[in-house]
């Protein structure tokens, strides 16, 4: 498999997940979190999605998104996420579906990232919510589902908060 | 179309006009032009699809690709295309297929870059070569082929030298 095919497969992987997940949701209440909004694709294609039907909060450490896919002022939230995430809780707030696209070419700083979003995360969450990752997610609150049809192996992680 | 589907139509375009190509161009001798690295992926790939039966010159005003895309030393022209492309000219070079994938954000910057590289190309080209771009070049020595199968319309160019 060539890095061509490998984006290819990676990035269908993502739309699989993302156009099933909106259905999944879809009587849970609540906003989603889009964790990493980097370019700004996943959160142009959830926003299309969900027309309008939910708020979509996106974190990034700086906004990089391509200029049709920055969030409105107050659903982005910029800075370090382990700042920026935790204050959630705090404020009593409850995802139907979370989206977590944090990985990186750092393998170790990456691994770090899904062990301190795997314990953040399950307390942000409704009953029943869908969270998706490019990384596992070791939580026992968290319930792994099979990818849906279209996902690669191993190439996207699918939960459902119990 | 969102952002996402956009970009997974692109990247299948690429994939499809790529693979054909190594085809098309079987019977016909000569190395491969790779104008515009960036990340390596399309390197990569046709690479893969090559298996080492020819040499692929790749062009970019700097390296930017993945470690494991970055050509040997000698098969890497970095520095302003305009300057770098015309000195193989002058050397009687004789590419049997050319990939230029150079178009940016800015779309004015984009089509002088298409008009320069329309009128540069031909002469890199042995006869019967092929030609795969982002973007349409319009050149009286370059015949304007239906893109294969997969490929998205005008999502990729193809060309066969005359």
């Amino acid at each position: 498999m060539t890095r061509l095919d490998s984006v290819i497969e990676r990035l269908q992987a993502q739309r699989a997940c993302l156009d099933w997940a909106v259905q999944a949701v879809a009587m849970i209440e609540g906003p989603v979190l889009e964790l990493g909004l980097g370019n700004g694709r996943t959160y142009d294609h959830l926003r299309a999605r969900l027309d309008g039907a939910r708020r979509i909060l996106a974190f990034d450490l700086a906004l990089a998104a391509h200029p049709a896919c920055v969030p409105p002022a107050d659903c982005l939230i910029l800075g370090e996420i382990r700042q920026t995430l935790p204050a959630l809780a705090a404020r009593g707030f409850e995802a139907a579906l979370a989206h977590a696209d944090l990985g990186s070419g750092d393998l170790a700083k990456t691994a770090a990232m899904a062990d301190w979003l795997a314990a953040q995360l399950p307390p942000l969450l409704r009953a029943g919510a869908i969270v998706l990752s490019d990384q596992p997610l070791a939580a026992s609150a968290l319930l792994a589902l099979d990818p849906p049809p279209g996902t690669a192996r191993a190439r996207y992680h699918v939960y459902r908060r119990r």
